[in-house]
């Protein structure tokens, strides 16, 4: 590593072009300032964090219309413990570039991703019903290599910020099936300070159920947040890879860990569950604060705290002389 | 108050003879080193100890067959904070006694408190079903009566220590129409320092419920204990006084607000109930410990305690060199 | 029984001029179209409702102050089974009443019901307190007695119906500690037809938990009303008599058993529970019908079951020839 | 259509050689009898169901390390009604396949499904550490291409299907990193009929929560379970592709429609939720029978009714001539 410096380093994966350098350049105001490392993929992207060779790692957590990306989940699962420390909402929605000099009329083979393809699969099939579709291993990768006449593909579907990097100018913008289409990207770096609370925040956990799923042991777990008023943005069942059947829940909780009612329900899973995982507590995308109901505030959490001490340790009335 | 001697002094509800006194002998091993001092009602006795005239009281909370006691409820969770320090469960038989003099042929009236009267209504019914029953403000003092020659009855129904406190041989013992019934009564100090925890203690609390009971607000009062594990022997809606409909919880939970599972689930109830009386932690009598849960042990709350403190203050690696 | 008239005969908790009969003319617009028999205790009035001897009874069930009546909780939980058809609540004030000639200072003794001396407790510290009380087995009893000049008290407090009905002119009328005071009273039948369902009805049960009251037992209970949205407006655990610890619970349930979601409750806890016992679908008192949430309206209910219905039975389409 | 035969048809997620192809031969016993029919996609395969052009068709559902396969259940859970009659678990474990005449010094390009490819990760790393991986369609496309001189990789990873199908010898089987690696395929239907119950069954649905998530609406839906002792083996939130933090609950339930306490849930899951999608009720792979609680058995529903219809309509006792 250079001696002088301290210019921050940051891992996205790659290649240059996806959406999660987008994604990165959104979180770091341009990343002018920063050195924005490409990366093979998600588990390369982590395990640079984790080997101290970037100082955090941009990595897509969860699609609107895929749902959880299973390799970012999976790797923040396991192995050394890593950080959440933010993340990023992007749209997904694409350009379509082509081989410069071609005209519409000239596209026979399209490449993207397969997950870029099947977000435009209706697109596709609409504008272009007899395109071979390419399956290549990045957008960004489809949409480089037009560049290089070898290539046997004709357009691409790319983020926006390929067609600017590589001088494609897009025929065609804001491609998609699904207008909506957002993909939510984590910053995750090595275990230290959390982010300080903002009113606004989440917190990203991964719980393990016990050997014997029993009837009512899920429920048991989400009683844990609920009878702590707090409430979960998102819940999934992810396998833990032991074999089919074998699940862990995945959970982002509204609320921040220096919260009173968020580490109560941690330390009930913590209790409860055989394995939970803290993955980190971040200001969530968005920033809008939920209401948090007067009986799970910190306040009244204090106040409780108060009163039962006076409990334990009661102060007797000196008795009269 | 006498300035020297500094013999305890404990009310009980009189008048002599009564299961309070029995009671009351029973845990202080005979009493012969304090003073028991008979009072007319609960509320006299419990007002007693407010004022410091007596150091405790012993009355009566529960009844196995007549349940709750509403005296001693009702004054408990209100007025000036009073503290139950132990209990004592007394077995409800009685003795049969006759005025000296008489045989069971002439025994016309036979009074007793209306309780007695009640506990007895079967067995009076097959033994002396011409008898009229006569309504006493004790069973006690339904038996000393009849060593008063004006006294309009011919026998009593009372507690044993009676018998043998006024010198009257009871013609039978052992009468009731319910062999296992039994009173279960309280020792109440005014606030101070807690019974040390004994692994086999009872907690008793009086919780309010808001004046919207909308559905579910009992359920998340129970869940407060459920999510921590924490086992309730009893559990009775009782009226505020306020008006029909409108009740406070009187709950005796298992354990001592020492543990981490009562104090965190008493801690859950002061957050959601508008109020909540503290009544005491003490040893269960009988002394039987109930097994704790391995993951609502204070070890595992422990546990999670420390799990949560690191995750709040992580420690950041240092960086090398 | 007489074969002519059918004259309904009804009995009360007696004897004549007590709250209860008060209530059963509050219930039959006066009675004056039927039989109004006092009986000696709640056991005998509804004896005599089982033995086919009158229609129906009326007893007092719970107390604004004191709580559920043990006496009718208990009968109607045990013996031949009995039905809840409707309920009354009647203020309870009391009437003052003297020996007839007597000023109120010559007033030394003062008789009542132990829960009437009970309820007027501070009242009498205040106005009378010099007087000695004097327990009667019934308020009605006390008054009536002052017309017998060898009756060895001077006042008593009874129902102002007593007052009237014996002839008394109360010295002082809606006297009691607590004004808002009132019993609520059930007319019990014998299994029958249920009341038609009003829209503001009542359910009233008693339920058995089993043997082993594990943690959660009483929850799974409460969840089975809680789960269908029926609001619970009464809870006592009331003891089955068979030892300290053992309960069972005396619940009233908002809604009639002709109800959709009341039903599946009941049908849940007759699986959940050893014992069950349903004692009645009745008007409330007040009548106020409390809203129904949408989702568990008698019309949810029913196109949940049609719903089932077609995915159990589907209609497969007819193939094209 | 053909008019004669009534030969059934089986689509399946292809080409020819995929792990559906397998799953569907699994399921009919070689399949001689039935026309297969491979489909270019998921979403075609269940097209061809919807259409009336196939029987049937069989997509994975759920993958033991990549978890839910979003193409399906999304599918399943919009359009035209489908209805999953049986399941099947397929080992995935590879063959690897190289060029006719090529030696493993001469791989230089490896190709696959990049699911195949991220399920071969670490294995491709440590065996072919200079390989360049290229993506493919599919496995069995990865394979095939190999009998094709014009194509650019030397070997595929594929189903041992494929291997044999194409007349590939398998340089190497049982590829894989994780050797219990299993994927989950659904035998899809239009609605008819369901699976007779075999006491070993499973039943999928999707559930919608309403747009306003409030703490415990997620609790209400699983208590809708919980209360009828029914077990869930999956719960996922999928996205609803309505934008982010959108989701529906795609569940896999122990147990058939036919039996009492399933019905009961999905009845009380279509009054609390604002859409519900049944699925199916099948019987489940593997067939071990988990234990039914006596209190959630069909006998313990029956009899809950019968107990209920005896209340709602109890048989007045004749009365005396």
């Amino acid at each position: 590593m250079p001696p002088a410096p301290a210019v921050p380093r940051y891992a996205y994966l790659g290649p240059e072009g996806t959406f999660a350098e987008q994604a990165l350049r959104q979180a770091t105001a341009g990343g002018d300032t920063a050195a924005l490392v490409p990366m093979a993929s998600v588990d390369a992207a982590l395990e640079a964090v984790r080997s101290g060779d970037v100082d955090a790692a941009m990595v897509p957590i969860e699609n609107s219309v895929e749902g959880g990306v299973s390799a970012t989940l999976g790797a923040l699962a396991q192995g050394e413990p890593l950080l959440v420390v933010g993340e990023q909402v992007v749209p997904v929605t694409f350009d379509f570039v082509v081989r410069p000099g071609l005209s519409r009329e000239d596209v026979v083979r399209i490449a993207s991703h397969p997950h870029g393809l099947a977000q435009c699969r209706v697109w596709l099939h609409r504008e272009f019903p007899k395109a071979t579709l390419v399956p290549a291993l990045s957008t960004a990768g489809a949409a480089e290599a037009l560049l290089d006449p070898a290539t046997p593909w004709d357009a691409a579907l790319c983020a926006p910020i390929a067609a600017r990097r590589f001088g494609l100018a897009p025929m065609l913008t804001d491609v998609g099936d699904n207008p909506a289409a957002v993909t939510r990207f984590v910053l995750v770096s090595r275990p230290g300070p959390l982010p300080a609370p903002t009113g606004a925040d989440k917190t990203t956990l991964a719980a393990y159920l016990g050997p014997d799923d029993h009837p009512g042991q899920l429920l048991e777990l989400l009683e844990q947040f609920a009878v702590r008023g707090v409430n979960l943005s998102r819940l999934e069942s992810r396998p833990t890879g032991e074999g089919m059947g074998r699940y862990y829940m995945s959970i982002d909780a509204e609320g921040h860990v220096a919260e009173a009612r968020v580490a109560e329900a941690l330390k009930g899973l913590h209790r409860v569950c055989p394995k939970v995982i803290f993955l980190g507590s971040y200001p969530r995308a968005g920033g809008d604060s939920a209401p948090v109901r007067a009986e799970t505030s910190d306040a009244a959490f204090a106040e409780a705290d108060t009163w039962l001490r006076a409990i334990r340790n009661p102060i007797t009335p000196p008795t009269s002389p």
